[in-house]
């Protein structure tokens, strides 16, 4: 797979995160120089044969691609401002997770010290690092990701998203809003069966099954979004928003919590009263483009 | 598949879905009567093969199973109420769309009356009916279920889900949940990236990885609803809840709307109020268990 494991890489930042990625670094065989504030969460990786950089700007030097991964932004312009003029001489990826404003900011500002600069987002959790389960988004110029791609390729499953070095933060957070609804639609469906005394186990396949299936739908539903043009070939909004009342009304009637039913309905209701009754579901992308009212 | 096509059905209700199951019960051979308010909409189902009965009580003495599809309960009731003499002779299966509530009183009331009776619920658009794509869910008591089951099959792939008669609109409405989180998740996720010039269709793919992915975790999931024990072995909630902040700040940074961000933020803060944001995402049954407040 990774037919480059000589080439040097350094690694900023030793949190629970950041000393898996360097783990990772290592176990595919590139020598690895790391840096923390605090030097003892190196001890483990040095025994394993990582290099501990005395100083920031020493650990820039020593690598080609240097990942920074620390709690915030602002760690990160502290930690990179003090030694800006190592910057010119690697590759840094930041997958510190932050917001598209802040990663074309600190873009920008790499850009001006004459540093390289790919931001990206970890979508997963230090113990899946270096696995294929662990997805990774990269956005910056593609020719800089295209240079380091195997070596970023031993962290996990490596996405390259666009130029545009916000990319990475608005799919994190994108992809996240998908988890976290799916998983809220399966607890409020869980939490309605359960007044009729069904376990979790036995609802879950119908749940999963329904998720996996509106999945594929995707796609199809995208078209009509890029096309502007929502001709109600399944079922129109008016039609939905009925059974979105069955919704409401079952939750309220059984005792189970009515917000994320409510929110569906009044989203829906929002688009109808705009005009789109007759048009199909992906219509709402026009209320879910508009900043929240009041 | 069906070895019973010489089993007499009577569909009561031919608006858009009643036509499309009498269609579906033709296709597969069976001998099929039908009875509609308004009779010319029997006319192309006559052309097809169908019997046009006179009256609701000749309809319900021609097949051994009967599928109403109508408008709502009060119909069902108004319906069967003035031919309730004919209840004995046939299985009555309802199929309209109504609430746990109302299954289960209907239940009771042809129980009472000397039908058998199931209740439906069909996650489908007539379209799709007598094909494994509509999916059509049954509850009542199994026996029966069992009896009828090949012969339900010509409208679709038949789900049963329990004794309980309310359990089939319990689950269509839990399902309905589902698809339209996963949309509006979707929604959500495309307006974000949107605001970055990409494209819906670049965008999807994206989230139906996400989607089917995170539908793969529901069983192991609902373990630990079961055993009332959401240790945090991937992630606990007040880690999970700074990434919502992020979802939330980064939606109103773009100027997109946050009000499904602030849902999904605010059913975490409420569990974390409740001590748990040591504990992992399912924990959140318990919020989604309780009556909406105020
Ligand atoms: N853990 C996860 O499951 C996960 C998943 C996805 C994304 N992430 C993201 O990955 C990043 C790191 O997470 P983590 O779990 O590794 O956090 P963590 O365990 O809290 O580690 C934070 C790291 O940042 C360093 N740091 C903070 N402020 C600093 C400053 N001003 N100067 C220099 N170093 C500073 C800390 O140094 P000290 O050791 O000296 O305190 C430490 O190395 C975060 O942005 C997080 O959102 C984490
Ligand atoms: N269409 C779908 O995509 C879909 C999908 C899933 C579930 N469903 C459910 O299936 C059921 C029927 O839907 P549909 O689309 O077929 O609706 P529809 O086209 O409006 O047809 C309604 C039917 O109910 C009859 N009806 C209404 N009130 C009546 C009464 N008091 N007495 C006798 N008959 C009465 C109508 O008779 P007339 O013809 O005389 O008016 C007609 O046959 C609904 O519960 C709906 O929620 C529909």
């Amino acid at each position: 797979m990774n037919d480059n494991t000589d080439t040097p890489v350094t690694v900023l930042g030793l949190g629970l995160m950041g000393r898996a990625l360097a783990g990772a670094f290592l176990k595919a065989g590139h020598p690895t120089t790391v840096w923390n504030r605090t030097p003892s969460k190196a001890d483990q990786l040095v025994a394993e044969g990582a290099r501990l950089a005395p100083t920031v700007g020493d650990a820039l030097r020593a690598g080609s691609l240097t990942v920074v991964c620390l709690t915030d932004y602002q760690a990160v312009h502290e930690l990179l401002g003090a030694a800006d003029s190592e910057l010119g001489g690697t590759m840094v990826v930041n997958l510190t997770s932050g917001d598209s404003t802040q990663a074309r900011d600190t873009a920008r500002w790499a850009e001006q010290r004459g540093a390289r600069y790919l931001d990206g987002a970890i979508m997963a959790i230090p113990s899946t690092i270096g696995t294929v389960e662990a997805v990774i988004l990269h956005s910056g110029p593609r020719a800089d990701f295209e240079t380091h791609e195997a070596t970023l390729g031993a962290l996990g499953t490596v996405d390259y998203l666009g130029a545009d070095p916000g990319l990475a933060s608005l799919y994190d957070v994108a992809g996240l809003a998908m988890m976290w609804s799916v998983l809220n639609a399966w607890l409020q469906g869980t939490a309605l069966v359960r007044t009729a005394g069904v376990d979790a186990a036995t609802y879950a396949p119908f749940a999963r099954r329904i998720a996996a299936a509106v999945a594929e739908w995707l796609p199809g539903y995208a078209e009509q979004i890029d096309n502007g043009s929502f001709p109600a070939e399944v079922s129109a909004l008016e039609t939905d928003v009925r059974a979105m009342a069955h919704l409401v009304e079952e939750s309220e009637a059984v005792g189970v919590n009515a917000e994320l039913p409510k929110l569906i309905k009044a989203m829906a209701d929002r688009a109808i009263a705009a005009g789109h009754g007759g048009e199909q579901y992906p219509v709402l992308i026009e209320e879910f483009s508009k900043p929240t009212e009041g």
